[in-house]
């Protein structure tokens, strides 16, 4: 079976020791997780933790039912199976020579990032939207010297029905 | 001493376990994680995990140098040390009873957000910013009903020198 890539929606207990676990059953396996992010969640006392591996599908059903049984899990989900909003956001910090400036805030502009941070010599910028935009934007400006990158990783909600 | 939120910035080789073996850090001593997010960095090979939680300054050094000690780990900052720019994303699924929408899409508006999807009555939003503004803006919808948040934690840089 193909590797795919899959985003997993979990919503957890906020109790020490669950992201350990999660993770742990991707490393005890020799998997890599592509990216993930944690953070709070509506319900007070939960987080959702938006985890993104490449395997192969019989492989993410039998680390689905693992997820499932730790104990401060509450709900995991698949997102890559249903219709989904699929956000990223990236801090990157681009070297600013002077000849390259004007060109630097052209893309600035049509990529509708944002500039959070002004140095002598370096513009910080933020942006967001999926994946292959982030990557698009990335090889842009590689060429002008990318001093540092920090990415949030894929962050995910199931869409609602239309009607 | 008093406990204070900490923000660290980790830069690691992109093995299996070395997620786990971090977070594990912290569920040892029964720490929380409050955020965490990871995903690749610029140089090949690499990822930047951004942690936050809540601790005292010896038990924060104690920790920066276990995590320093873990093979796969290149490097360890403690942002809230130095001036550095924090920022965070939230995608936000409010409900929208037809009486609330233009209000929304006021509030939308001033806090500069996105809305990514639409259904018959939810907006999904996209937010961007320091936490004080996300939870400024959670406070204002929650009356009108959240259905879903997935939050990405703080994503940081640290800030270069002016001059």
């Amino acid at each position: 079976m193909a590797e795919e890539k899959h985003v997993l929606s979990i919503l957890v207990e906020n109790q020490p020791g669950v992201l350990s676990r999660v993770a742990g059953l991707f490393s005890g396996r020799g998997f890599n997780i592509e990216s993930l992010c944690v953070a709070v969640a509506n319900e007070p006392g939960t987080s959702r933790i938006t985890l993104v591996t490449k395997a192969n599908d019989a492989l993410i059903e039998q680390i689905t039912k693992q997820i499932n049984k730790i104990v401060d899990v509450i709900k995991v989900s698949d997102l890559s199976d249903e219709p989904a909003v699929f956000r990223e956001m990236a801090l990157i910090k681009v070297k600013t020579k002077p000849e390259h400036r004007a060109e630097i805030l052209r893309m600035v502009d049509i990529f509708r990032c944002k500039v959070v941070d002004i140095s002598a010599d370096h513009y910080t910028l933020e942006l967001t939207g999926d994946q292959g935009k982030i990557e698009a934007f990335l090889d842009l400006v590689r060429p002008m010297g990318i001093k540092e990158i920090a990415r949030t990783g894929i962050c995910s909600l199931s869409r609602e029905k239309r009607q």
